[in-house]
């Protein structure tokens, strides 16, 4: 059953409004990425980081593919494409009870989509 | 809910039995690994990157930290550490009606973790 967590997050990603995910993170949210190991946390780093990945993501080609669940989260499978490069990946998302985001983590495949979003991160998270 | 094919994948996992493997392979299964965009199609070829990954992946430090469902499968999330390289990802696994693996999607972070795995798979698979 999908997590009510689940919807606000659509609603986000829909509107692109920043304020709705700033109050969809709970203060001591966690983030892992797909090329480093280490976790980045609290808020306002979690934020920095999904809002970038939504604008080097977010283009007409990005759309969710598949959906599993758990009883505090999900993982949502998402396809996009850049440059002529094709990206498959998955967010992995758990919920607290008030349905804030509190672990955000992120997979990649192929090597060369890792690749290319490594580079692109760095270079959209610098300008943030 | 668990999906009845997820069983036999742990009694497999378990035993270590690659008769087992074959026999939860369906004859037209496909296989996508973290490095390459290309699936890998039909039993022999899935049956090759599965045994092979067990031999790379299936060490003491393995263990599965996390599960979600669908109707159809699930996605099973791994940890592991190789030469002191911790290594995260999910197998991401389709059934069919007869609880055989149609579909098996593995994405691994980060990216030291992918590069570490690229070279102990391609050494691996030229083995067998």
């Amino acid at each position: 059953m999908a997590h009510p967590g689940l919807e606000a997050w659509r609603d986000y990603l829909h509107s692109h409004d920043k304020d709705r995910l700033w109050a969809l993170l709970h203060p001591e949210a966690v983030f892992e990425s797909p090329v480093v190991h280490t976790p980045q946390r609290g808020r306002d780093i979690v934020f920095k980081y999904l809002s970038s990945a939504g604008v080097v993501l977010g283009g007409d080609s990005f759309k969710y593919t598949g959906e599993w669940f758990s009883d505090d989260g999900a993982v949502l499978e998402f396809e996009s494409e850049i440059d002529g490069i094709k990206i498959n990946g998955v967010d992995i998302i758990r919920f607290d009870e008030d349905a804030r985001i509190v672990h955000f983590k992120v997979m990649v495949r192929p090597l060369k989509a890792i690749n290319l979003l490594h580079q692109m991160m760095g270079a959209q998270l610098s300008k943030t």
